[in-house]
């Protein structure tokens, strides 16, 4: 067997002692089947490994053909902010607790993906919003985001007043605690908790969600990803917006802020067999009735 | 001025004594322009309408190439049913309370229209779904929506349940008062109502929204238009799927249901400056504040 | 020992062939404590049961000091209407399955109640609903309900309109396929589903809950257990009421429904050590995290 | 006439220039009913108002007999708060906009003013909230709240973790963006925009909201206005909790917030035909229909 991908990048979650060994395991398997091995630099030392030639994280997009991370959602989203301008397949293995991303359990790793590397995988492409923030004429921030752009009050306590625009189109003003605007992927996250629908990963959408709005007849709406959302501060009030949750930026009184789709997408692949609908009838716990 | 359209059928809302002055005067600003205007033969019936040669309900898809709606949003449900599978044009005029797809206002209408025939209008294509109900291995029942599918409990008030694929994979068996299928055009309508999102009529998609489910993780869920929904009612109980609310099938135990997007789309005419987030913040009363 | 009740009825659930055993054994557990054993007389038949004296159902209210119920929720709900007029405790043993009201493992059911019938136990008082419905002078009907009065559309998919006073000030008109008028009781039941609070059961108060309302201002209201709730169909459609979904009424337009809480509350006893809360979480799954 | 008040105060909202001539009329107004009137220092500086005894915000309390308020539904709140521990009754006057506690206009002030200071209006008790922080064994912070007390992250955007008991029972651990602990008067503000229900102020009761829990099934409830919550902090988090939205205070990992209701209610006064419902549904839109 020959594997499709020449350079493999393993990225692990941090402050996790129980990854050594399933870093080397794997790193080994990789090897054994011609593959050159990377391992990310942090969690080299993290785990103290020295036999695997290291790379910086800020290097992982121009070295690799495919990155493996080992840990979960959160660590998967940073990795793939990272990647996403290289157009890098990754894959997701999970510590035991299935992931929406990292579908693969860490005792059917070697397996698995050993597979995988002869082609029997399904590739999945998910869109990412690439936002920028303007004050006046400047540009000030940007950013990509692999779940959700985030606005949302700071800690005074106090709704924060804005209008929506889509394609130009003025939309809506709104008083809320925020407005999430989320891609398929970062459906089932926070924009989740706060009211908003479930969208399929295929679907070319993003879905825009108010966080508890004032006017009760406010409600999520999903458009067409090649829409560009504008989001304007009208008040000065205590305000930010927030990159998966991992970067932020402070906001103020007439920012204007822009999303669109970033130009990539990301390609994530998944073993045989996956099914869409089974991980997340398990994460949902839709099988569960109320008696 | 030459109209676009030689042939154009009128249809205007049944019972509306209100309508008769109007539909005549359509008519004549119609016929002025060189159009050849029919009318739909009840309407003409309710209101004495002798002078404009009639056309059968059934026998409107062969010959009109455009079709101007006086009504509401429900008259407009039933013609798009009807002339669907003809890809012929519709315009929709109000009688005076602005509806999603009637947004002509009737004090408007001659002039807006006139415009529109020379070619000032913007075209919006709306899909429908194909909906077959299988019982063993007969077809029972095949129709259209272009609203929404709604799968319902009937009046014993016991909840239903059932199995949903989507693309043949299992995604939840549910416990609920039901299910409602939803094009992006029924999305402000019944699905709306039971909590689900907002769809922009561009958006490829269905929506998936649960009735009252009994399980309190059960969420609206946003697919691609290309995929295929199957429901199965997984106990006899009294259930039924409605089309649009206007016409309905009583289901049995181990029922199918295959809903599917009709192979053409629906065609609504604009006025230039049509702003779909215009009607949407004035059906919603978006503007409003709750303090 | 002695016990603080002297006659004891059994009920137990319909058709449930392993409910035989434990109803002759928890029968001769209380036999040996002095107490005066009955069972009810369809189920007495249904597992062949003669040793024991039997009990019409309708006669339960007037023999019984208490009334021990093995089963689920639902058996429970229909004892609860049929003693409610008595003023009779009920204690409730599960198959299995904690339920909101029959909180005892059928496995320690011997023991708990031993040490119950000696007066170690919690009792909690729930309230009941009395419901008339009134078309012109004439009273047609009155029932009792423990969890819920519930105003729903038929099958004909359309939905209902009615007016709804409190104490008989006019709260709202309201289009929608129904409301759930419910005592805390019922707020965990189907009142939940729509999207209804959660009352704690010592709460005097009854909660409306919208089912699919059309105005999306309109939310659930918690009022006091005093007040008097009086529905009124405004249009003539196809509607019915239902008492706890187990007995029903058809509805006639300008139909006025009243619904007050009833005289006596029902006792239901617990085992000492018992928390609302536990159960609660425990049936809610609220332990477990998205991710 | 004699006016049942001998001391009334008048307070009005800040910076509001409107505001002096109505002041100026209602004060001379009841004078010449023989009423004492004394004005809020800081609103007779901003009009200039010189000829009216003026009294300290902090000495109203010791003072008045009567409060009357001109402003929005924020002002009263803050007067509310100042007044509470004193039991001097408020009425409430609004300066266009129906509020949920300010029901009187301006333009009809005088005239019904003066009727009620003759005893023509109908009184209404609403409870407070008395909340105490602990930190260690040191009691940090006591606030009172008319509307609510809200556990809310601070500007990291992490969601923030904590439990809650109930009459010292554990009742859930939740993952959220906060939580709001409302009394009847709070619900129709930012506890109704989270998705908790309208509570009738007469009714003795609490209602606890979580904001964006994490866990779907995670829902408002509402408990007994006699019990006791306790919210604990268990992770290191940028938290805080607010008081009606006009105080606050940082908590800690470990730290203890206990609500209870204050020992006094708060009274307020209004005229004669005063109805809930009439201004509930005016302020939610209820006579709304969506199409």
């Amino acid at each position: 067997m020959q594997s499709l991908f020449k350079t493999i990048v393993l990225v692990g979650r941090f402050n996790t002692p129980t990854l050594g060994g399933p870093l080397r395991q794997l790193a080994a398997t990789l090897q054994e089947l011609g593959v050159r091995v990377l391992i990310e630099s942090e969690v080299a030392a993290e785990h103290g490994i020295t036999e695997i030639p290291v790379v910086e994280r800020i290097a992982i997009g121009k070295l690799a053909d495919l990155v493996v991370v080992l840990g979960g959602d959160g660590t998967m989203l940073g990795v793939a902010r990272l990647v996403a301008p290289y157009r890098i397949p990754l894959i997701g293995v999970n510590q035991g607790r299935l992931g929406f991303m990292t579908d693969i359990p860490l005792s059917d790793m070697e397996r698995t993906i050993s597979g995988m590397l002869a082609g029997a995988f399904v590739p999945e492409e998910r869109i990412l919003l690439e936002t920028t923030v303007r004050r006046e004429d400047k540009e000030l921030v940007s950013a990509l985001a692999f779940n959700d752009v985030v606005f949302s009050r700071g800690s005074t306590g106090a709704m924060i007043e804005f209008e929506i625009f889509i394609d130009r189109q003025f939309v809506y003003s709104q008083r809320s605690d925020g407005l999430i605007v989320s891609t398929p992927t970062g459906s089932t996250a926070y924009a989740l908790a706060s009211g908003g629908p479930i969208l399929h990963p295929s679907l070319p959408a993003i879905t825009l969600v108010p966080i508890c709005p004032q006017s009760l007849s406010n409600r999520p709406i999903v458009i067409n990803d090649t829409s560009e959302v504008e989001f304007r501060l009208t008040r000065n009030s205590d305000a930010r917006v927030y990159f998966d949750n991992q970067s932020d930026c402070e906001l103020h009184e007439a920012d204007r802020v822009i999303i669109r789709r970033h130009r990539n997408t990301l390609r994530i692949l998944h073993p045989v067999g996956y099914n869409y609908y089974d991980m997340l009838r398990d994460k949902l716990h839709w099988g569960q009735k109320l008696n």
